[in-house]
């Protein structure tokens, strides 16, 4: 068994959009697309060069097989998804009313993603990997799927497979009170936590970078905090600061962003490149993200990375 | 409070069809469409002229919205319908690989639907209607719909509104053993018994449409079989009879024929027509939905009905 | 017969909009719509939780098919309207070759609704209603039709129902100076009166609000003179003044901003609300209309008018 | 100016077509395409290697100028063809509900095109042609209409250029009577007619084709009636017979077949071939058009229908 | 490096289909779609169950990015896939005028695939397979093709990988005699020959199987002779027989089907399976091939063709 | 033979436009168009009220005849145009990711205009021509297409026909040296030529207009400088100057301004107009192609730009 660079688990559904700006109960017409936020890092991984694994538990049903097929094309290691015929492959729809009125319809609470457990857990897979990627989604899911959370940090601090965890806070998924006891918890057994700073506050009551940084860092942890179009501010035991943003000709589809990010610091810690310039790459990654359409399409190689931060700002031009 | 000829409640949901012959898992374009047994009868008695209550539990979701107001502008009077939040309108897929291999995926394991029980039923409602219709899905919803069906069945009896049953077998939702007992038990409790051929033999054992009629039609209960292309056999305390099936130019959509045939019946029921011309109607009725694409959307008026029993076979031609 | 709070009539047409923004010449593909500024006033009405009454003469085809069964779905009474094979149901095309070049194709000179009559009007329907509502476009259509508004007038009067007059002019239908006159007419006999500042000046030829609305004000008409994102300003024989408009985080589609306005003003006058509260909420109806695409899908509830007063304007992410 | 081997005129329209086969009120999406018998004509004798005029009045609008440029586009001489901006262009919808229930919605009834007339007539373009092609649709849509078909009667008379008159019945644009008394007139004023035996009893009274050939065809007509798959039966004042028509591997769309064969009888005596050749190659013509969806999309060039004739019943098979 | 079951190389291009059966002069929408003889039967191989390496020069384009992502995700390994800035990935056009006519037009010539040459051959991971799948379609691509094709053949035949062969004849890219003379030579060295019977003739000049598979058959090769709906007739030096046709339901699509027949063969030939069950098998996929629209989205798994060789006749109804 | 006022010559290729802002890797459905820099300046000349001619080499397959027809509909002469069956009708791709990231994937390197050569020139129709129009794209293509450049240049200069230069230079096409010595050459031979800024900086190392003129524009030539919504600089023998550029409400499609432009300079020569006045039409020209999608959709009538030039700023509303 080739063993992995990064290894991620949780929820890939399909998603539904309507074909126009239109409020869903008046549009007849639909696209299909996939999803999820540990895919997307996993296919950013991948897209920068090193060896990613994910799963989940996929209905037996054609969608289940579309997102695994596309997952594998993306090129990610998807050998330890598992399939059930007990419920389906979640799925959700967008209505984009305009550009600051977006709605999420979820048909994700049986979902087969929902009956992800311990069992679904190859304890040897996450040991070889060198980075265990978890979000704050996956724990949301189920009773289940908050056990298998667990056990796969157990397993992982075990055998010191690092511990990158991105809350994604989802409140439509669980209630609050709920939510942060157990992702508090879970960033306390992180090594790397890359909340936004709405996410830091709502983990420390705190809203100022430095101060959310403090309190989630203590044991030699390492704070990235998002600060979108601003940047991101970033503290280990040894040094901190702040990392401005990109600004980018236009933003497309602002979605995708964070898991972008956490994909660019992932590959630099898999560089084991100086923090500063790891989260000056990762704000690249988002940065690209944001200007394609989709979740995942945008995400770049090292040499769009690369091209992106070298460019002149006047070669924009078509090159026919 | 205006009182229905004719009642129905069960789920409505949303149909999403791929806009190619593709198999779902190739397919990236997709239609959204209306469907329900008892709202496409609900919507073919009303065209036949008589005031039809539909009644649901849909999810306070945009999908919710589109069937409340598609109903309502099929003239159906779906006033006692309700909303919840707890859960979201079930909906499902179609994908036809080709004409013979149509295959079916559902989201409607815990939808609003199933959430509809006792409190939804309005008494005052159901005991003022002539005619109570059912359909074996509802009772495979959910224990809280199971309930629901036999209280509108008490409800029925005590004040002698008549109870058109259509057995509808849906052995994706429960298991046969169940089903069986608990169609057994409507069919046992209602006036008129609508099964098709298989749905008679699975219900009595017996294969010959006398026979199954001879089984379910004990005391007084008029039995009206299906037997598709051939039309259908008919018996009640007084008669009984073949009428034979109409030919239709080209079957577009086979999709809805029970229910309209459903409609056709009820509404002879509520004319008081004798037994061998109400189901020679109904055999129209389900031959004008079968010539046109989608459940409902070909539903005749009593004129379209008398046009197509009294035309020559030879006025096809457009009329320009 | 339950009597209307509302009551409106006039012409609702099958809009035809191009499914790209190119030229209608070079463009293949069309997506079907329903517009038609009363029944938009209807729907609006409605939504805010009044009954509201609309009607008109549609074609007996499926075109009427589709706009009757979609104003039924949307909840507003359409019970006389009517049904004529003596004419087609009107129809336009829209061109959007860019934000600020938009052509308007018709089809609706000799239209169905245009052969709306003063037999057409139910005096029972409009005289128990509250409010009548009149555009100054069912005048331009047709000598009939115009006959039918001044009747309407009539009856309103005699049983003092209020009259709402909203002058909608439409130059592409009549001559300049038949226009106004018969606009000014109308206006005459109005309680409330509604125009745009544009066509204010038309009516007065005044170009400030004041002096519009002294002019147009006479014997204690109350004048609201919307002044788009400026807001609009009212003067009745007690009060006259400003109200500011809102912003919206982005204008969709600015068709339809008056008729919600014009919602928004009946629905407080039937709650018999000050004016200048009047005036604020409907302001909020037309900015909520804008930010959705369509003529009357983002028309409001209640709810979403308070929701929209109280919010804070950082709350605007998606809760998923 | 080039004088043409055939004059033709008369209406061409928009048509949209439902992208799915679904009714009209239940189709959202729709797709342009142009429409007209003696466009279709004029197409046809174009593409077999002939001069062909057109020419009608359009509305000055993009759908005229949608029209105008196709034609154009397709070889057809349209120098005389007018605009007007008293009248849009005519259109039209068509529902198939399937196969043999096809229906027409048209909005022509004050088009542009029925505002044709005398002044629109360019005697000398019409007498210097060889061939005046003219069908019962034309005089059908106005007194100006039919005027002007008369005239053009009159200058072909006077200048010995051949009348093919092809009847085209529309009942939908005229009462019965008059279209009888009608088109007989210009039967008897025309050299060749080309009716289908529907059309040819209409005309007679007669049902045998010999018998409608004797009644139409005195003083020397030549009559070619159309028999659908069977072929057409002909008769001059030297010769008579059946031609047998000849099978297609797949009907696509019927519409336009009778404009193909109209072509071909054109090309054929522009060619002063054989009538019995005539008619046979006037067979091929439609049955290739009938093998390709759109009226005119399908009309061949000398070489296909030689190809066609010349075809051995195995070369089916794609090349790659 | 894992060995695989079968190797094949080949080109696979994109392919655009209209949206409508039009002439594509007048289709204005296409569909985007992935197709190549070889990589279906690499696709049908690993559905099979078994391990499949396919590989081309693709553009380096978001054409080659399609395809080489869509056979990765089908499970084909792709990894000896290589790219070029040199030429872009091939595609086609299909143009569907009736179900007997359809036209290909290619953007072939200078493709990418068509600069594949000797250095993108692995010996090694030819070496390993136990079969090598050859079609006559790469040789006719251009001389470097060819040459790679010839030296494949070397290769595998000094390391005993049995050859399989299919003609694939595709006049549209090369000259007949040339054709002739290449594939006669190929054939020659291959293991197995699964030509269609016009195939066998163009190669042999015998139009009758037996004949075919004499010529064909010498030095103890496997002939199989694919007849369509007749089945297959087959051949080796130890027994020789008519396996028939299986009848499907519809047949949707008849392309692929020998594609999926290759795939039978191939599987059966790993598992051992003696010669008649094989052809039975491969008749399977191939009859399941052509009843779903696409060239390898019908490829089958063990248990469909199970499935089909065991289905009783009368189950064909949607199970809900 | 009519002479024409212009002509031109140069490949109009099919262009594929997916149907979302998705890169092509992941969108699966597209349009189908027609571009061409000499065939878009062919039609706004046409448009603008003179004779236009145009020629290139079309494949003799669907997209061939889609140009040729497309392009005989809006009136440009395209009778020297000739067909091949050598090679395809060229065509390319766009994929736009966002506003500023557009990328072109071409299928044009040996396309049938490609296979344009001295052979296709009518040295006749060229030199009656008022204008000859050329580009730099031409000469780009194939050896043998600039040799039929410069032999038309030649035809030109021997009979006084006006040679008008726009540089269009495509890089994708050929090498930076080549292109400059060529591209050079031509200017040297053109009486009028019309580059962006920085194409005069890569024909002249000269960055600033007045310079670039300078070195351009010797022995009396008329030199444009297009400085985009700067507007231009104008210089010939006898006056200089700057003509500020037009602001429009929308971009909403860049691309074909250069082409509008070039059609208003040829225009306005052909009028003999004062220079200042040609560049200020000419910008105006440009000026409307960009508030209309497509390169030719937008390209204006004498009466459009006689409207733009006197329209006031504020009467920009839709009149219905």
């Amino acid at each position: 068994m080739k063993s992995m660079d990064m290894v991620t688990f949780g929820e890939t559904m399909v998603l539904f959009t309507p074909a126009r700006m239109l409020p869903l109960e008046y549009e007849h017409q639909y696209y299909k697309q996939m999803a999820g936020a540990e895919s997307n890092v996993a296919i950013g991984v991948s897209r920068l060069g090193h060896s990613a694994g994910w799963f989940s538990k996929l209905g037996d049903d054609p969608f289940g097989g579309f997102i695994f097929k596309s997952l594998k094309g993306e090129g990610v290691d998807n050998s330890r998804c598992t399939f059930t015929e007990e419920a389906p492959t979640g799925l959700y729809f967008k209505e984009k009313r305009n550009a600051s009125d977006v709605r999420i319809y979820y048909y994700r609470k049986h979902s087969a993603a929902s009956l992800l457990n311990l069992e679904d857990l190859d304890e040897d897979y996450i040991k070889k990997a060198r980075i265990l990627h978890l979000t704050g989604i996956t724990p949301a899911l189920s009773k289940d799927c908050r056990e298998a959370v667990f056990t796969a940090i157990e397993i992982a601090k075990q055998h010191s497979v690092k511990i990158v965890f991105d809350p994604n806070i989802r409140l439509k998924l669980w209630k609050e009170g709920e939510a942060k006891k157990v992702l508090c918890d879970i960033a306390e057994k992180s090594d790397v936590i890359l909340p936004g700073l709405n996410e830091g506050t709502f983990l420390t009551g705190e809203d100022k970078p430095e101060k959310v940084a403090d309190k989630l860092g203590k044991n030699g942890k390492t704070i990235i905090i998002k600060l979108g179009k601003e940047g991101a501010f970033y503290q280990n035991s040894e040094e901190s600061g702040f990392v401005p943003g990109f600004s980018v000709a236009e933003v497309v589809d602002p979605v995708g962003a964070g898991d972008g990010f956490a994909a660019g610091v992932i590959s630099g810690l898999l560089r084991n490149e100086p923090l500063s310039m790891i989260v000056k790459r990762a704000n690249v990654v988002g940065a690209l993200v944001v200007g394609v359409n989709g979740d995942s399409e945008g995400l770049p190689t090292n040499e769009e990375v690369d091209h992106f931060l070298s460019r002149s700002s006047t070669d924009e031009d078509v090159i026919r």
